[in-house]
């Protein structure tokens, strides 16, 4: 497993072994039971993980009903990034989707880590680049595509969503009511 | 005017005389007239920069109508990040509100600075972090809280955008008409 890990981490920046050796034992393996949380709303999201297996939903709460940011799969990083960066209050879920492995690092590891090994500014930056184009990416089709549009590009982009997330989920993730999603779905298969 | 920049730029990482000497070589400034353009859409946004003096509306043009992502202050990096970062073509318009003056570093440049003195991988760090909770607040915001509520928070943390930026296009930033706006406004005038 850890050298599974390593290959994943090594297409962010490359470690000595010395290095690999003290990072990750600052690393915590967390199970999650499909249904359970990595961060809950008003929690302080003290950690940030990297998916070893699983697939979460990212999604905020509005009068009880689901509004899905992103789905999250296995080698990537997921974690409520405001809320680890400025120290304050998630206002979103992140709730595990099937049985899923976790790798944690706390932020106050990560800091002692960016100033002891700095080539982890390297993986620090790569992380927060990637958290930056895909929910800019989110705001962007909302903005300039259509409902359609966006399905198109998210069958194309990430076939596994379509593959293992139930239907309500993905029209959640589109901003429309599944049966937005059921006529979009109609019109595409007589083309 | 270097002196001030190695400042600001100390609030991200601290280098030494030989290292700013070195990363502050491939520094271009740039003065925008009030009006002109950082980037347009589908063009490739092929640097970062770093707002000297100046103000800059981050906005997507959508059938003629302006819709305004962000507002960018003096002292703040400014970039379509994706398109840097993907190297692909910009979807925004990045364009002066007022004369400025941007510090540009090509991409080209960061890459090969990133690789030669490995503390500028924290500046790039902090860069990504920054544009990060910028879009990801402006994300957040536009879903849990309504337009008087967003318009009082700009009010509380950027006293500026208020000062220096036309009705109409605060009203864009909301994401509401100058008369939601005004509306808004008069409401909160009352209380």
């Amino acid at each position: 497993l850890q050298e599974n890990i390593r290959t994943a981490f090594s297409k962010f920046t490359n470690f000595t072994d010395t290095e690999w050796l003290d990072f990750s034992e600052c690393f915590k393996t967390k199970h999650y039971k499909k249904g359970e949380y990595f961060i809950k709303e008003q929690a302080h999201c003290n950690y940030v993980g990297f998916i070893v297996k699983g697939l979460f939903n990212y999604y905020y709460l509005i009068d009880g009903v689901q509004h899905t940011r992103q789905f999250f799969f296995a080698h990537n990083f997921i974690s409520d990034y405001s809320s680890f960066l400025l120290s304050r209050k998630s206002k979103a879920y992140i709730q595990a989707l099937e049985d899923s492995s976790v790798i944690l690092i706390h932020k106050n590891d990560l800091a002692i880590h960016y100033e002891k090994i700095p080539k982890i500014q390297k993986l620090g930056r790569k992380m927060a680049e990637y958290l930056y184009i895909i929910v800019s990416e989110k705001y962007e089709s909302f903005l300039l595509k259509t409902a359609e549009e966006r399905y198109l590009e998210l069958i194309k982009s990430r076939p596994k969503v379509i593959k293992h997330i139930p239907q309500y989920m993905i029209a959640s993730y589109l901003g429309i009511t599944p049966e937005g999603l059921s006529r979009i779905r109609k019109r595409i298969a007589k083309k």
